[in-house]
């Protein structure tokens, strides 16, 4: 067996969009056979592949083999890793280098890497030209379950986070189940409290098989494979019910008023939360506000909080390092949250595990009260 | 009657794309009773103006105190005028103005301006919060007939102008006729090309209007009125046909082929030439050239000559100020114009004045000898 054998994904979901649908495929090895994916879908011999330091030093080169063993002709762009890569800084050179690589209607852009690299990308092919063909390798968890599906692009502004982009939906998504050991245990982590949120919105199934299959899923093989499907296929539904969010797709924000506001009061320091670990305590304090204001049992809340910390997750305010702003700080945050509208708060809460609801009446009285009792101080 | 009288636009055209439809309103002194259609047709009460120092002097006054008087809360944003301000340079300050003014879901963003103004504001529009509503206040010809129909915006690259940018249609079009009276006669003739256009493209009867009564409509008044709403209702024909420039939108390129390659030949220098004066050239081009390949008959493209020339606009390489580079060059810039298929050459061609089509096999060494002719040297 040769070095270019084929691959064959071991799962495949689908993205239904109409015209506009496209496969997410999963599996081991997949991006040193990347180029047979992509030939055998897309006419074009040019692509223009950026990526960041970390993921480029590590697959950047497997990448560019298989395209060139293919007769495509790409050219790579390599951005530092981390957040404040989302920005118009670093938005220009991409555009440039898709421009300089003459992407014509038939050729793609590539985002190789997490989902920083993956909602820059996204963008930058979602305007250069007024839209080019674009194909994803994610490479984090997240971006494997999250961001590389549902076509949202952006970066962000001074004024808040992914405030400047476009809805502009990959033509594949290609998730190499193999890349993700190299990511650190942390990352891995965060990227699972998205996988458990799939539970959590609306498959009380899925949420008991990963309480009792979570240690093979970290330990990688098909139990991964299984949990990263499965996400792809949760979030591919809502995703095609409601391409714009402007109704269900918002349950996809469970944990997220609250995870977003910790990520501003944590002035987005990674070194003290990272996303998925805001998601982590924003979705315990989801289901114990709900259990609060009598939606649904304490004991919900409990079994979600027990699951997120056996895998080493945060799921308390006082659980990350250094001191919080004070619950006025944090209810500024809420309220600059993009799910308010006309000054109400819109919330994703719970009637048990499962059963997630959007909430777009909640008394912002009720929150502070709650935030006072959980603020460690 | 009080400064505030309700002024009532004089000709509405209609852009139909579903649920995204809007209205062109055309008609003197519509900017000072601006703030009454907007608010009878949007519920929101922020909106931010962008507009540049030429107009803004003239016109961002009256604006913002129609806008005060309906109790609309507007910042606006003034930028330097020319094509220069379409880069990501002033692009991020518009952005940051928009989210600055917490524009929400009913509120919106909008241009006051020519082309420049309208294509860089739609783009910001079209990507803060990933789409915010747009209202497009036309200022020059150019922007009144063309531009601000059809929701094409966008910026320019080094790699080539208008190669980055969004689809993102405005909410409404207020075209003041009025305002037209401070534009420059240079800059008014470069619009009217577009508006000649409309005639060529597939309105014959139009065409024949057009000379017999183009010096009423530089003059002003319900000619001008006329002129523009018949463009109007042109493209926004061609718009609700072809939303995304797949098919017939492309006629709207009718002489633009050849004047976007003598724009690149001049630098973009608008001294020497500007856009409509490119197209007016162009199009007198298109009709010799159709004619030489037996298409039109010649006398067709004598017509269009003189009519343009009447107008006082160039019609010739050789009106164009200065040295032009040699026919290698501008066929270089045609050949990395956007309407290049995998190498084949498309163009605009017509059997006469108002039977326009799209030629996409024309020979590269047809065109070689035809410049070779017409080139002034
Ligand atoms: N578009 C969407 O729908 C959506 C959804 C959720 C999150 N997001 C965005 O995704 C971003 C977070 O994504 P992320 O967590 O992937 O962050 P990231 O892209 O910054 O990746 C995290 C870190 O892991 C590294 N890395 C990635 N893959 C690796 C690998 N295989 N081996 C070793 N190192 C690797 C990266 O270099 C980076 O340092 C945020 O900007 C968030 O806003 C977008
Ligand atoms: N989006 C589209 O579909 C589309 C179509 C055609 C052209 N365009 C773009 O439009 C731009 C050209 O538009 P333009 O010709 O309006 O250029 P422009 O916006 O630069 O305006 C021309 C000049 O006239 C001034 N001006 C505008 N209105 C005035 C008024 N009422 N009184 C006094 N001065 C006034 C401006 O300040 C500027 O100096 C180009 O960038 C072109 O690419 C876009
Ligand atoms: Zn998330
Ligand atoms: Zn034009």
């Amino acid at each position: 067996m040769n070095s270019r054998a084929i691959v064959k994904p071991k799962r495949t979901v689908r993205v239904e969009l109409a015209d506009r649908s496209y496969d997410i495929l999963i599996g081991p090895g997949l991006i040193a056979s990347a180029a047979n994916e992509i030939a055998s879908r897309l006419k074009g011999r040019r692509m223009a592949v950026i990526t960041d330091e970390n993921v480029g030093a590590r697959y950047l080169a497997p990448l560019m083999d298989s395209l060139a063993a293919s007769g495509i002709d790409a050219v790579s762009l390599v951005l530092p890793a981390g957040e404040k890569t989302k920005s118009f800084e670093h938005l220009i050179p991409v555009c440039e280098t898709i421009l300089g690589a003459r992407i014509e209607r038939n050729d793609a852009v590539i985002a190789l890497g997490g989902g920083v690299i993956g909602d820059l990308t996204g963008f930058a092919a979602g305007i250069a030209r007024r839209g080019s063909r674009f194909i994803q390798i994610p490479t984090s968890l997240l971006a494997q379950v999250d961001s590389s599906v549902g076509g949202k692009t952006g970066i962000n502004s001074p004024h808040g986070k992914n405030l400047i982009g476009v809805f502009h939906q990959p033509d594949l998504v290609l998730a190499d189940t193999d890349v993700l050991d190299t990511l650190s245990p942390r990352e891995f982590r965060a990227g699972y409290a998205e996988v458990a949120k799939y539970g959590l919105i609306d498959k009380p199934d899925f949420f008991d098989w990963l309480e009792a299959n979570w240690r093979a899923v970290f330990a990688g093989g098909d139990a991964r494979i299984e949990a990263i499907a499965t996400s792809c296929q949760a979030k591919a539904d809502v995703v095609a019910a409601d391409e714009r969010e402007n109704g269900r797709r918002a349950l996809l924000n469970l944990g997220h008023t609250f995870g977003h506001a910790l990520e501003a009061a944590t002035q987005y320091d990674g070194s003290r939360l990272v996303h998925g670990e805001g998601v982590a305590i924003g979705m315990v304090l989801a289901h114990r506000f709900s259990a609060r204001m009598n939606l649904a049992s304490p004991d919900d809340a409990a079994r979600v909080e027990a699951h997120l910390k056996d895998v080493g997750l945060p799921t308390r305010m006082g659980d990350i390092p250094g001191a919080l702003p004070p619950v006025g700080t944090l209810m500024d945050a809420i309220a600059q949250d993009k799910k308010v509208k006309g000054g109400q708060l819109t919330f994703i809460l719970t009637r048990g595990i499962g059963r997630s609801f959007v909430a777009d009446d909640v008394p912002a009285s009720e929150v502070i009260r709650f935030l006072e009792e959980m603020h460690p101080r």
